[in-house]
């Protein structure tokens, strides 16, 4: 009897221990803040939007509220996606899709947004965590998968076409935030045959430059009209192309092409500023090259070509406003057939020693592929294969 | 006896469901990483340097390890300051001084970083707490004040002195991440009378246009020098200078500025790439028109003129090397009185309505204030009253 009344008052004290630890515990847990139902204006310490909808006032944009009307897939959510989403997520984007196939690791905590205690979550449950407690007004979609696989990439497509704030519309933009060639050819060929309109980002290995793309089918340049376009960063590239040696990153560069990216996202789904074709980053010497280019005729693509033919189309019946002057520099070569070396940048000797005629780009501008000369041994030629770049590119990833 | 015996099956289901509880919990919390002696190349997922230390292969940088010996002051810890102390914290700097008065608002959650639980904390504390679970390699040193009051000014000149990675030598760089002109006047001051090199940085109230400077006392032109450049954004500027209105901020303009300030830093640390004296953003166009301003020898400032003198007899007795060619404009004006207008930026009128000579500066930098034309009866004219800038602006607080 008195055995039992001491243990009755032991587990009463330790209950009440486990229960303060607990409370102690939730109040150092992330505290998700009440939906809000309308975005306010309201000048208000409590209001999350107050300096976003400032820019009505400002006269930057003219109806902020529209951003929640928008979806947004970002594909890659690594140094650049990552930021990107939560840019867009603190923006108060209506829907994001976040697509990766990757887990958080240690060696990522050079780049803002993953911490420590993420190491060997899946990126996208890691990261939509994180944003949904940022922002619990913003729709998420996690996809876990490679869209580079067959199965995978039929449903990125299907996703891309019916992903939209109201289920079964489209998405309103693609954001190419990968790190690879591949996953970029299947985004490119799947706006493509969509019509979906995108833009691209990348950063090089040395992680001093990088840049953005917008890509609207049929109307300017897609992935697979010319060679990539690299921002130069004049250095010695020979060190890059060494074997096996794993590639550099910062948090500003990436933070930077981040920024830019979204900048351009909202400019482009806003509608305010101007928005940018091509936009590099050289920050060894805090450059900014930037052009538009026209897409190549006779690209790979047959999906590009149809969409060139329905631009041009639409163009025609379009009753004539006034003439909208844009730079735009038309890729003059005669065949769009390149050899492919995986370089992330090409020198001045490659450039010269390249047979085939390149765009003409403004300073600052490389191609990141060249073709070698015609009577080199090394590479692929395509005058004795005939593959497309995909083709080339798988032939590439067996070597 | 049975009732205590059931009273002591209820207490051990209640405290096994605790704890249970409790250990969930706890796989939610931050675990922190184990602090790094020795910062490492090695490629692996669980080295949070590897590609850090990669730019050393890469040929950017000679001994990125060198990060570790710095010391750097972040004063302002908000839309800038927060993204740029987490960026230098994951770079992995030696220790951060942070100095911020203010408390986290769910109105903070439109730029990076802080998060909705964290509201009502100050900003010196919540950020702590997440850059030291990030990277506890960094020491962090967190002031929670003003640094323009008297008591707290001497305070903050005591620490820019002292807190060094090694305590008792000054700090390698400090950075004005503040959003108002009394605490600019205050950093310049204090700089100034050290001999300490910072950079300013700063986002307009339109939240589409920013700008970074570096400061080297007697090198370059201070703060009191000139009036401060912004970035013209084109915008009509009417809107903006109407009363009471809430500042708009973007994440995007933010993290770009962050990310283009810190960046700056690691090449001014790191010995690397070009330093840029003056870089602007404009979001709008995507143009970041860049400049270098000698400092006034007429500057208000005594001690800028005496780091002047200084500059010019550390020169004179340097042994010619190469001749190094920095684009450099002087200010051009005779004296350095300005009728101060708080306003973000300055209309073609105002510029074309001023009466003194005004610096000449390249396409896109424009003046923050203008002096009004000496027969107008707004404005604070000089001539009158012969206070100087600071004097000025503290009566203007008063108005």
């Amino acid at each position: 009897m008195e055995e039992l009344k001491l243990r009755v008052k032991e587990l009463e004290n330790e209950l009440i221990k486990c229960r303060q630890n607990q409370n102690q515990s939730a109040q150092n847990m992330p505290v998700y803040r009440p939906k809000i139902g309308q975005m306010s204006a309201e000048v208000s310490d409590s209001n999350p939007y107050s300096r976003l909808m400032a820019l009505k006032r400002m006269g930057v944009v003219k109806d902020y509220e529209r951003i929640r009307s928008f979806s947004v897939a970002v594909v890659g959510v690594g140094g650049v996606g990552s930021v990107t989403a939560e840019m867009l997520t603190r923006c108060g984007v209506g829907k994001l899709l976040l697509f990766d196939y990757d887990r958080v690791e240690l060696a990522n905590m050079n780049r803002l947004f993953f911490q420590p205690h993420q190491a060997g979550l899946s990126k996208v449950e890691a990261a939509q965590h994180t944003l949904r407690s940022i922002n619990p007004d913003v729709t998420f979609e996690t996809h876990n998968h490679n869209i580079t696989t067959l199965d995978n990439f039929n449903h990125f497509m299907e996703r891309i076409s019916h992903g939209g704030v109201e289920e079964g519309a489209p998405v309103d933009l693609v954001l190419s935030c990968v790190d690879n060639f591949e996953a970029r050819i299947a985004i490119n060929t799947a706006c493509n045959e969509l019509g979906q309109v995108w833009m691209e980002s990348g950063v090089s290995e040395n992680a001093v430059s990088g840049h953005i793309q917008l890509i609207i089918p049929g109307e300017t340049a897609c992935f697979a009209c010319a060679p990539p376009l690299v921002v130069a960063s004049n250095l010695d590239e020979r060190t890059l192309k060494k074997d096996g040696v794993c590639a550099a990153s910062l948090p500003t560069t990436m933070g930077v092409v981040a920024g830019l990216l979204v900048q351009n996202v909202l400019k482009y789904l806003l509608r305010f500023g101007t928005v940018s074709h091509y936009l590099g980053y050289n920050a060894m010497q805090d450059f900014f090259p930037s052009m538009s280019m026209k897409p190549n005729p006779h690209c790979d693509h047959a999906h590009c070509r149809r969409q060139q033919e329905e631009h041009q189309r639409r163009e025609a019946e379009r009753p004539r406003e006034e003439e909208v002057v844009v730079v735009e520099e038309e890729v003059v070569h005669e065949e769009n057939h390149w050899g492919i070396e995986v370089v992330s940048e090409v020198t001045e000797e490659e450039l010269n020693a390249s047979s085939r005629p390149l765009p003409d780009l403004p300073e600052g501008i490389t191609v990141a592929y060249t073709l070698p000369p015609q009577d080199s041994a090394e590479g692929l030629t395509v005058q004795e294969t005939e593959e497309s770049l995909e083709e080339l590119m798988a032939r590439m990833q067996q070597i």
